[in-house]
């Protein structure tokens, strides 16, 4: 099995990767090679003992999409995009990429099939930013697309695509809308988000973490972990039994920062809560009311999808697979 | 006032052509200027003293967008399309005409704003063909886009661009989803919903029509009366009263083609039911089956849009339409 990862230095994309090497394969097929891209270099797999491809591309690029294609990849994941804040900031970038790349990429499979009946199975990272405020708790599978974002309306418009591809026979698509990934490891960054995990990550390594808004904020999680059983999922499942409905809100866990903050207590006690200091952003507050605060994701769960139940689970996932399992 | 209508030559874009001479304008604004754009000639309106600009052009060809865009218009309804079936047998054709000439069409927009501030209104023609089966009844505003056809898929994705364009300011546009045209005037056509039509407008002036389904079938119906009054509304509402869901699934009847046949018969006898000659189509009755039966549309008639309350009605307004008046 080839496996084309559009997007692989990223966060996502690394662990898929590194996931995918550590298992060896899916449905009984091997994973025989990888081809990593991304518009920074990626890093390749330790351990692998099969065929690597590590390129710098832009998908975007006229070219680069029919030459991802030549291979003919077994699986493809789209994972690439500009994200929520620079696609809002620079418009026609954020539709060059994440709208023209995506078609570009469907386009390059579609006129690969006409030569020999290519027909791979295709798995998108797409984002519950298609859904837009005023919206309801939880939101069902069947709510409307509304974006409030250029993001979210480029997410959107990708699912369609790819919906419609799929119909017709040009690939097997899978459209994943992800929760906001919590806990997110690394260094805090600038996305208005990033308090969720901020709160939770610094603090389990004694830093303090700012909290900009109330504790009755309620937002939709899941762990970097689940986020790719998501993608091993997707991969993997029977395309027939999903039927034309092809993207599908993934399951999550639905939490206020005030249950977070218990969770983190019952985790690492008092002491790591003390570490998080309360500095009210109206900006933040107001943006975070247009937030997502949960889905039903019934559809998804149906399918085999799963995730945490719990934010002390969350945490612990964190702690297994980021500070070595311990505190 | 200057108003632009891409699609002029279609049955809609003619009836609202002349509807706009006739009325002369509206919001207190008097017709000043019309231009008439399609892939076939438009004919010029009888009776409109105004400036009359009628032209053969494509909106998908490069330019053709910025051409049109360079006098300004007011309005514009983006009217023009590849029908749903030809969008399903021609691929590549129906992305390129309904998906790409639409974004060209709002490109040329956005970029006439940076040079000038340029905002006009824009109403878009949308389609029921956004949903698809399994669907409820009555269908809710809140439904998700999960079209069947091409078609529809390229015009739920120009839906998310038209309301983000709205939302960034660019342009002020509305989206009209258009219940099923009946009576459609004119003869029999090819497509598999013609029946809807034809079982009503053949008998009313003695011809024979054929049934390919059976009375049981449900579906959702507007006059192009209504359809006209849907375009003239839609340019003239406070687009700050929409908010940024911009795309609104119009009112209509929803109706059995029982329904329809007892309509008939009260408004013109039994002798043109008679004329009505049942011959089963199991590809019909199936396409049928995935149709949408009706709407809920509150929020286009909470904006003040109105259609038909019962089929005798849609069948009068043939009458006075097409007929003069007379049976």
């Amino acid at each position: 099995m080839h496996i084309l990862i559009i997007g692989a230095a990223g966060m996502v994309g690394r662990k898929l990767t590194q996931r995918l090497v550590a298992d060896g394969g899916f449905n009984d097929q091997t994973l025989e090679a990888l081809t990593l891209v991304d518009v920074f270099q990626p890093a390749s797999p330790e351990g692998f003992t099969g065929k690597v491809n590590s390129l710098t591309a832009d998908l975007s690029d006229a070219g680069t999409a029919e030459k991802l294609i030549a291979t003919r990849p077994d699986v493809i994941y789209h994972l690439a995009a500009i994200v929520s804040g620079e696609a809002e900031l620079d418009f026609e970038k954020g539709y060059r990429i994440n709208l023209d790349g995506t078609r570009a990429l469907f386009e390059a499979i579609r006129l690969a099939q006409k030569e020999d009946g290519y027909r791979p199975r295709v798995v998108f990272a797409s984002s519950i930013a298609v859904v837009g405020a005023p919206l309801p708790f939880p939101i069902p599978d069947d709510f409307h697309t509304t974006p409030l974002t250029s993001y979210g309306t480029q997410k959107a418009m990708s699912e369609l695509l790819l919906a419609d591809y799929s119909r017709r026979g040009f690939f097997d698509g899978i459209g994943i809308r992800l929760p906001t990934i919590c806990i997110r490891p690394g260094k805090p960054n600038a996305a208005a988000s990033g308090f969720f995990s901020n709160i939770l990550r610094e603090p389990l390594v004694g830093q303090e973490a700012v909290l900009p808004v109330p504790e009755e904020i309620r937002h939709w999680h899941t762990s970097p972990r689940s986020a790719v059983g998501f993608m091993l999922h997707a991969a993997s499942i029977d395309v027939n039994v999903v039927g034309p409905r092809r993207n599908l809100s993934m399951p999550g866990l639905s939490a206020t920062v005030g249950e977070q903050i218990e969770a983190l207590r019952r985790v690492a006690g008092e002491k790591a809560v003390r570490l998080i200091r309360r500095e009210p952003d109206d900006m933040i507050i107001r943006m975070c009311e247009g937030w997502a605060p949960g889905f039903e994701a019934r559809r998804a769960r149906e399918l085999g999808f799963t995730a945490e139940d719990s934010f002390d689970e969350i945490i612990r996932v964190h702690i297994e697979d980021e500070l070595g399992g311990q505190l």
